[in-house]
């Protein structure tokens, strides 16, 4: 959708993984796109820096949490033309300056409600400058003049959505859910610094992710990868097995995690380091 | 996304209402159309007959069933080229001859799910047909290949949809399902072209809707609209305030509405009628 709407004589885009690379691959079917920077020469595993985008684009599109690679954007960067977020997998995660980006879009899917809801927070006056057709049901102003209900509004993921929203504000709110998140990320990044056959594959701290926590076993530990697995499963962890292109595990510690579940990684990490050392 | 895929040189439309003037839009945004008859001489109170499908278009798209104005396409018609159609309110209402169809999509808020999942039945010989970009989401290939998961699937509706169908089946599936609500609609017509103050606004039975039934105060009765729609309320009964664009009454009577509650309206509709002539 964003394309469709902000795309006119050209694009910029940030590369930092699986979704990027889609986002990147749908605007360059309907204009021209210039990546910035691109940290696919290392397999993802860093946010690049020191990239000029250029005054001429239309737009800047950066995905600010990258699920697959675990590596996040987790400042609001500056911009000198509109600033597009997909921010589907760390929305409501830290405190955010809405006023610096033109779009904030996601899933609702990690953070908000349970999958078929999507979220659109859009500046108007980036809207109507581009010459191109946009069906109805792609365009944001459709949804802007029909107050978000242009289509039959998906009742049961709105309310699931309303209640987490209702949850957060009991919590303390977005700070207090980004002190939590923070306290969590340290706790098993720290484990897996630490750990004696454990490794982060994030090499800068500033580019860890505060949502998807992934690791690998050390040089010379990887045949305990398959047996980790197995360890963690009969210790009732599921579904920590890393995405196939980083390979490992990853911990996913979306806001809804509790510090328990953390701890109970990290004991589990211990425990099975302890009996293969 | 139907025109997207398929259109190529032109596309012809039925035009039978509120649902297909949006289509043919829609549709006008990607290509030709031919609207090949409608009933917007007579605010769509029929089905348009005796029209000629061109042989050169792409596909025949319609709509089977009008939720606005009543009306209902309510057999499989014959078309030379792909045939079209959005069921979006009648699908699983009535035994469909698949095989004649094209593409048969839908929201499955009707008869299928709550809001917020959508469903396509497409033959595969239609696609990839046509030269223009289309955007990967809009793709029915796209999802073919990807088993409907190119997206994270909206896990709710779709189980929601699991728990209707297996409701259908137990109870005899769409043949029983299908007289009762021929059952129920013969009712509620009944009554009302009995009654003496209420009117049915399709006049043709062969056009009429077996979802949504339409009707409006009797020449003469029409200052006893609002004071209906209060007796109406005051029984229990809310929603049957007829869309603006029509008027009156309409009564929906999906798969879910039993039998019960067509006879406390006509039960309602006679005293109110009693009480006023």
């Amino acid at each position: 959708m964003v394309p469709f709407n902000l795309l006119g004589k050209k694009a910029a885009y940030l590369n930092t993984g699986a979704w990027t690379k889609k986002a990147i691959k749908e605007a360059q079917g309907l204009g021209k796109v210039e990546v910035v920077a691109s940290s696919e020469d290392k397999n993802f595993n860093y946010i690049p820096k020191n990239y000029t985008i250029p005054q001429d684009a239309d737009y800047f599109h950066i995905t600010t949490n990258n699920t697959i690679y675990g590596t996040e954007i987790k400042n609001d960067i500056n911009s000198p033309v509109p600033l597009v977020a997909d921010m589907s997998s760390d929305i409501l995660s830290r405190p955010v300056d809405v006023s610096k980006y033109a779009i904030i879009y996601g899933g609702a899917q990690k953070n908000l409600a349970p999958a078929g809801v999507t979220f659109v927070i859009v500046k108007e006056s980036v809207l109507g400058k581009v010459d191109r057709y946009i069906p109805t049901m792609l365009n944001y102003k459709t949804h802007i003049d029909k107050g978000s209900m242009f289509n039959t509004p998906p009742v049961l993921p709105i309310f699931a959505a309303l209640q987490t929203l209702r949850w957060l504000k009991k919590n303390g709110g977005i700070e207090e859910i980004h002190k939590n998140n923070v306290f969590k990320a340290r706790l098993l990044y720290d484990e897996i610094d630490s750990n004696p056959i454990f490794r982060a594959t994030i090499p800068d701290e500033n580019d860890r992710s505060l949502m998807n926590i992934c690791f690998v076993m050390k040089t010379g530990y990887e045949g305990l990868e398959k047996p980790f697995l197995d360890y963690a499963t009969s210790q009732g962890m599921i579904g920590i097995k890393g995405h196939r292109s980083v390979g490992g595990f990853r911990a996913s510690t979306y806001n809804a995690l509790p510090v328990e579940s953390v701890n109970a990684l990290i004991k589990t990490m211990q425990e099975f380091a302890k009996q293969n050392i």
